[in-house]
Parts: structure tokens; C-alpha cells; sequence
């Protein structure tokens, strides 16, 4: 049920391009121990994210990057890989972290559309419904975010 | 219901410590139009986010910062209110971003116990759901982030 579009097209992409069970393929992303430390050291200071040592004897185990972190890779890999018309946003949605990003973990996001929705008051305008499942070099997830997010439609219905 | 504890202890906080309508309120941090640019530079390059006259005909009508900005902002401001014993960690829960980060808010975050539950199985440990508002100077939310943290109990039960 899901078929695989990568490379994106490069032209901007409407309500009207999408169909359920479609699938999009990022490209990848591979974090450093030193990225996961910065990242850590302006937004997430907790010993988890910032020292390896200190990492060892803590809920993690060793250094892990901050989900925070995690997320806004997400964010650079589809906005990447998928050029919506009028840009890629969203009101909010569940986010889920199954576990921790490593240091040398390589990314990649599936941008999994789950439902699409016309606009009732709007020809213009729609919206669908997101899964973005982003997974590390052995194919297990380290973030599943499921996000509505507005669509222009190409032509007024 | 709620009370106000800031600033906050600066000695590792419990599960036993915590009780439900409490309320921990963060130091504040103002964003510039310049951080807002770096950041999406970076994690969300989009124009709404890197530049004021291209924002201007978009979705924001001016520049705006990423929810994962505000998001990581966010954090940073939870881990310095709250000094959970063994780190503040979660598995993910439900993000809202009511409205966007502008050039030159200044932000807190709100951190409200919702529930407390102990765990069944281990007497050394239990969970907090936590609803960490992120406010501007106006007092409107531009994060609603609710996500259920463990928390170490301090005497076995």
C-alpha cells in the first residue's frame, strides 16, 4: 500500500500531488558525538547528552543526543525531501522518541501520508495527515511524529 | 490549585517531592531575529524562518521561529527550573504550538504536575505527566508540550 518517491520532485507540491499510502524517502544524516555535545550545550544541558563518561551511569547508559536534537534533524531531512507548496508546517502532534539517537547513528525519514482532507469552507485549501518515522542506520525508529499539516490545492475544486 | 516554587531547589528533585497542581515557573529567554535565522539556518530552512521580506507573503506574514526552535528553547529552560534527580528525560507525548515564536519575544515556560503515579513493579521508581506551557511576554502559549517524565522515588515505598 505504500510505493516510494525518491529523489522528491523539485516543483513545489499540492494537496492534489498527494495520495494516501504514498511515501516519501529523505535522504540521510549522520551525527557525530561532537554535534550531539553542541546541540546539547545550548539547548539540552543534562550529563546524558554532553559526556561520554558521565553518559555511562546514567538512564541512557552512554552519550545519547537529546530528542530536541533528534527532532530538528527530522525537520532539515523533510523539509529536504519534500518541497510542499507555500512551505511544510504544522499546528502541533504527537511525538514519540522509541529510543535514543547514538553518536554515529545515520538518519533517514519516511514521510508516510495517512489521510488527506479537503478543506469544507476552503476550495483552495486541505490538509493531511503526516507520519514521520525517522530511523537509524539498522532500521529502528528513533522518532515517530504524526502531524496534520496544510495543504494548498493546486486547482479551486 | 497550582503554586508557584521559583526559583527552584537547586538539590535533585524526587517523585516524592513533587505533588499534583504544582507549578514551576522558568527563567525567561528573548529570541532574536538573528537566532531565529541561525537555528533555521541550520534545522529548518524555510523562508519564514530566514528572512523578513521573503516571511512577509507566507502562511507566518513574517519572520517566525521554528517550532523546534522554540521547542529547544523550551527545554533549556525546563532543565535549568528543574533539577530532576537522575536527569529529565521523557518517551514523547503531545506537542501544540498555538501560535509562533516572533523576533524579540521573550519566553517562559510554565511546568504544571498533572499526575503522579507510582510504578507498580518497582518501589524505587514513578512517573509525573507534566504540561510545560510556553508563554510569550503577552502571556499567550506558543508550546503546549504534555509528556509523562520517570522520576527515581527517594525511599523505596
Amino acid at each position: 500500500m505504500t510505493d516510494t518517491a525518491t529523489p522528491p520532485s523539485l516543483s513545489p507540491l499540492y494537496f492534489d500531488d498527494f495520495h494516501v499510502g504514498q511515501r516519501f524517502v529523505s535522504g540521510t544524516h549522520q551525527i557525530t558525538a561532537d554535534e550531539i555535545k553542541a546541540y546539547a550545550a545550548l539547548y539540552d544541558p543534562q550529563a546524558f547528552h554532553l559526556d561520554e563518561e558521565a553518559a555511562r551511569d546514567t538512564f541512557f547508559g552512554g552519550l545519547a543526543a537529546s530528542g530536541w536534537h533528534t527532532a530538528a534533524l527530522t525537520m532539515k531531512l523533510v523539509v529536504d525531501v519534500l518541497p510542499v507548496a507555500g512551505g511544510v508546517v504544522g499546528a502541533g502532534g504527537d511525538l514519540q522518541w522509541p529510543r535514543p539517537t547514538r553518536p554515529g547513528d545515520t538518519l533517514h525519514v519516511e514521510v508516510d501520508i495517512v489521510e488527506l482532507t479537503p478543506s469544507r469552507s476552503r476550495p483552495d485549501r486541505g490538509s493531511a495527515i503526516m507520519r514521520n518515522t525517522t530511523r537509524n542506520q539498522n532500521g529502528e525508529a528513533v522518532q515517530i511524529f504524526t502531524v496534520r499539516v496544510p495543504l494548498p490545492r493546486r486547482v479551486a475544486g
